[in-house]
């Protein structure tokens, strides 16, 4: 339909308008097809700049289990369509014009444009890649997903998180992070969760429509059961849990040693059984956990990669801390560990089982939005009104703590280089400058004065001491503190898209008045819609007694942690002084 | 003699080759007469441009009491002699040329100046007004000394450290240094001894040879004794001894309100009478002090001279606190206490006492080396080879431990910048960022988590509390350690020309030789120059147990207190958080 012009490098297929493709692979994932063209070249196309000529009159992309994909990865991206080049942009507008449901992604972005400032909060260190997208200006870029490309095996054991192979993509997201010593704001970016973008995202796909207006939603085998507690909507806890312990990271090789890797050991407590897995398995895992959960829970995102001295002791030693917390994470989570994805992932009993699990996993057809279709609240229909009033809500809550923990991030960030840095460099100081005056003292000759020179010598050592206890500390106290801020920061960059989705499926109800009244579908229709967009508001206020629970949780542990190893940390200063102080003579 | 153009503003008189001016006023102090040239013009003319011809034949110098003062303060500035422009240098080389003492002129300032560093170490913020004097470059520039201009007392009673009326020459010492907020290096140039340094230093006068060589010295009423202690050579202590407490600092005013001052109130603790006295009072004091006493003991200058803002509260406090240590280290001298100047100071009975005693204080002829005369040590004579080393000794330990004390003066002085600036900024914006965090919690909505979020607040307020001790802690300790640093850092500064004295002494016995080989002296003589120098040293040495054991007793309680003090602190801390702990609710 348009001109494409291929950016060399990217396996991407320049594409004339007017000129027929032969689709090879109608879906490889974030908005693009693999084309031939009539000159035999192979590559990439944006979906959006071809149109697909029937050839046996079946929609072509529902073939295979591109289209709940699909509908899904672009409900997810419509958020970021204002990202894109304002050509291919004014592309969008034109088709969307005749789309009905557009209006609401233009309310939906007005209002998250209009929000005072929770886009518009300026980032510390995150390397800016398009500026329009006010999301993208509060949570850095989101990694620009490639997925998984096809089901080829062979491409997908392709070591692609070695800098030799690494996409172009990655590029300035992996950048120069150095192990733990970063931390904070540097990686603020990442943390939040990598929406699958589509480089150049199409007006809204059917994925919504689909979900809210199918006249009658097949019975899944899957069933996410919501019931009502003393809290509210909840999920439904398994009797018995489980965590899993991600240790003994080992470098792999392959190709003969040319490529090398790390694998990891999982054991999840419940079986004792081990299992191995390099980070790209993990990230494997978080796509599909966000294809399928996504539009209901919050998938925080795994740590960085890291292009540079993946093999540095120290960095591996945080990423796989980073790893166990991610896993613990998921282990916690009701509907995700007991989940088939997630319990294969950790329970395959050889290479051809995970194969064939991995395989199956990306063809589920239950992703997206349709993840609501497999969930049952046992309540009452809500009415639209409550059903915004909790949307907003968990809207303003999740924005404003996100600010709050951000804060922290800040400030925590300042008090680690602070506390690693010049403070400990002028304790020593002040013990250097101690000794040398004990050193000088003792040259007067002047008799009687050896206990008072031992004591300021012994005084100066002890601040020499200090200075060590003040630079390590942060790794007793601070460490966890942010460790904690970071996986909420995390966390809280799912919302933005969650409670998109939401509103989305709200304004598309609110519309739907204007449907019936043109006999574009009936009243029954309108009814189902409300009782869906009640099933989608039950799963949020689920998440959010879930993600209550585990916050008061955690945030009271890490902060009686940091305040039991401060009150240590002083109390061990306070002693060492009263030492030093018992050295000194009486006079 | 020669051109001298005046400086504009300086109260100075130009004077050309061949005129003859009419001195009004012989020595009006720092190497400066007063004189009227033929135009009837009065003002001030260095004495080295000018050849006093002689009227009565009696030289002009010798009336009044101006010829030891001379002496001493020649002998003082010898070594600073160096700091004056070249052509005011040729001229003192060409007639020192023909004086057979310039030779330990040169001797002593090659020993200083190639001393590894202790001219040569650069001052952080002390103004230079000549680059050429080492000594200057290490204690900054002393305060140019103008002498109680002559005996007319209302002259004295001009509020001289008044802006209005400030001489010129302490503009640039009395820069902005506002209170005590600056602290440390910025005092540097002050607090060394102040040197009354002549503009235009002539060639040496006689004061030490005067001394050295003089027949017979004249039997002093005044008496200072030396005896022979367990660490050996000592002063005299008194059998009771006494302070004197400095209070009640009261602004008055004189010239019906345009002019106004700041008195204190003086109350010796033996005789509990009080008198008062200004600023300007005790500067004279110091400033005897230094003529009588400074050979031999270090006078450590007074606090600074303020212009601006010398009645606000915070300074005149800080005065208060210092010209109390500086009283307090007075009283506490044996030969100062006891001196009648000093006595005079503290216990005249009414404004016509305290007028008398200052004139009869001014024309006090024991001052300077001649000083030495007055004490008699009960000891056997000493070596030169002895003295000589004792001399070094004393040079090699006041050099290192002025390096010492300025290092924990410069530490000190970041450390309180730190402890006082950005850290507990810190606290306060961890305190802030809990508490948001706290408030963010309480808007979720969801149950159960008031204590949590209670404990939360709590404990960001103890972390502003916590910004607050910090902030307050440096008075609490830092400070005392700072201000005993200093003060030593003063008497520190006035070693270079006490040994410098000395060594000079030590260089005319050893050329002493040539003079009794060319039967300008007699055995005899040369006999007792080794005595007199021996009984230099002797002064050294019991003014020196008298440093150690006050430093021994100072240091030892400067850092007892300052360790105390950080104990408490740490200890307040940690029980600030313990209680900030004990309100998490344990789940």
């Amino acid at each position: 339909m348009y001109d494409f012009a291929a950016e060399p490098g990217n396996n991407e297929l320049t594409v004339n308008e007017g000129e027929i493709i032969t689709i090879t692979n109608p879906d490889v994932g974030g908005g693009w097809l693999e084309g031939r063209n009539s000159k035999g070249e192979r590559g990439l196309v944006p979906t959006d700049y071809v149109e697909i000529l029937p050839n046996d009159g079946k929609d072509p992309f529902s073939c295979g289990n591109s289209v709940a994909d699909q509908a899904f990865l672009d409900s997810l991206s419509a958020s970021t369509a204002q990202a894109n080049s304002s050509a291919a942009n004014s592309n969008n507008q034109v088709s969307s014009g005749n789309d009905p449901w557009s209006a609401w992604s233009a309310s939906k972005s007005g209002n998250w444009d209009s929000t005072d400032g929770w886009g518009a909060k300026p980032e510390g260190t995150t390397t800016q890649r398009n500026t329009s997208n006010n999301w993208d200006t509060a949570f850095g870029h989101p990694q620009a997903y490639q997925g998984p490309a096809t089901g080829d095996d062979d491409e997908w054991d392709e070591d692609w998180d070695d800098p030799k192979s690494a996409a172009p993509y990655f590029k300035d997201s992996e950048s120069t992070e150095a192990g733990g010593a970063q931390r904070g704001n540097s990686r603020a970016g990442s943390s939040s969760m990598k929406l699958p973008l589509n480089k150049f995202p199409g007006f809204a796909k059917p994925g919504m429509e689909q979900y809210l207006l199918a006249k009658q939603l097949a019975k899944p085998k899957e069933k996410i059961p919501i019931i009502v507690g003393d809290y509210g909507p909840m999920w439904v806890y398994p009797t018995s849990t489980f965590d899993c312990v991600v240790a003994d990271p080992r470098k792999g090789s392959k190709m003969y040693g040319l490529k090398s890797y790390i694998e990891y050991q999982l054991t999840p407590t419940n079986t004792n059984r081990s299992v191995n897995h390099r980070y790209k398995h993990f990230d494997w895992l978080y796509e599909r956990l966000l294809v399928k959960f996504g539009s209901a829970i919050p998938i925080p995102s795994l740590p960085d990669k890291q292009v540079t001295g993946r093999f540095e002791e120290e960095f591996i030693k945080m990423r796989m801390e980073r790893l166990q917390a991610w896993m613990t994470r998921m282990c916690r989570h009701p509907v995700i560990s007991e989940s088939e994805l997630f319990q294969q992932f950790l329970n395959f009993r050889d290479e051809k089982e995970w194969k064939s699990g991995k395989r199956k996993a990306e063809k589920d057809e239950l992703v997206g939005v349709m993840i609501f279709s497999t969930m049952e609240p046992e309540a009452p229909d809500l009415d639209l009104l409550e059903i915004e009033q909790k949307c907003d809500a968990v809207g303003k809550f999740t924005r404003a703590m996100d600010d709050g923990v951000k804060e922290l991030l800040t400030v925590g960030q300042e008090h680690w280089k602070r506390c690693t840095g010049p403070l400990p460099k002028e304790y020593q100081k002040i013990g250097k400058a101690l000794q040398s005056l004990a050193t000088v003292f003792s040259s007067s000759g002047y008799q009687g004065e050896t206990d008072l020179n031992a004591a300021i010598t012994e005084a100066g050592k002890t601040y020499e001491e200090i200075a060590g206890l003040v630079a390590e500390q942060p790794k007793k106290d601070l460490h966890f503190l942010m460790e904690c801020n970071h996986e909420y920061k995390g966390f809280l960059g799912c919302f933005p898209d969650i409670i998109g989705a939401h509103k989305g499926a709200i304004e598309k109800v609110k519309e739907s008045d204007k449907l019936v009244a043109t006999s574009k579908i009936t009243p029954q229709d309108k009814q189902n819609m409300v009782k869906r967009v009640g099933t989608m508001s039950y799963a949020l206020q689920a998440e959010m007694n879930h993600f209550h629970s585990n916050r008061i949780y955690d945030y009271n542990s890490v902060i009686r942690l940091y305040l039991e190893q401060q009150v240590q940390f002083y109390e061990t200063i306070a002693e060492k002084l009263r030492q030093a102080l018992g050295r000194f003579p009486v006079m």
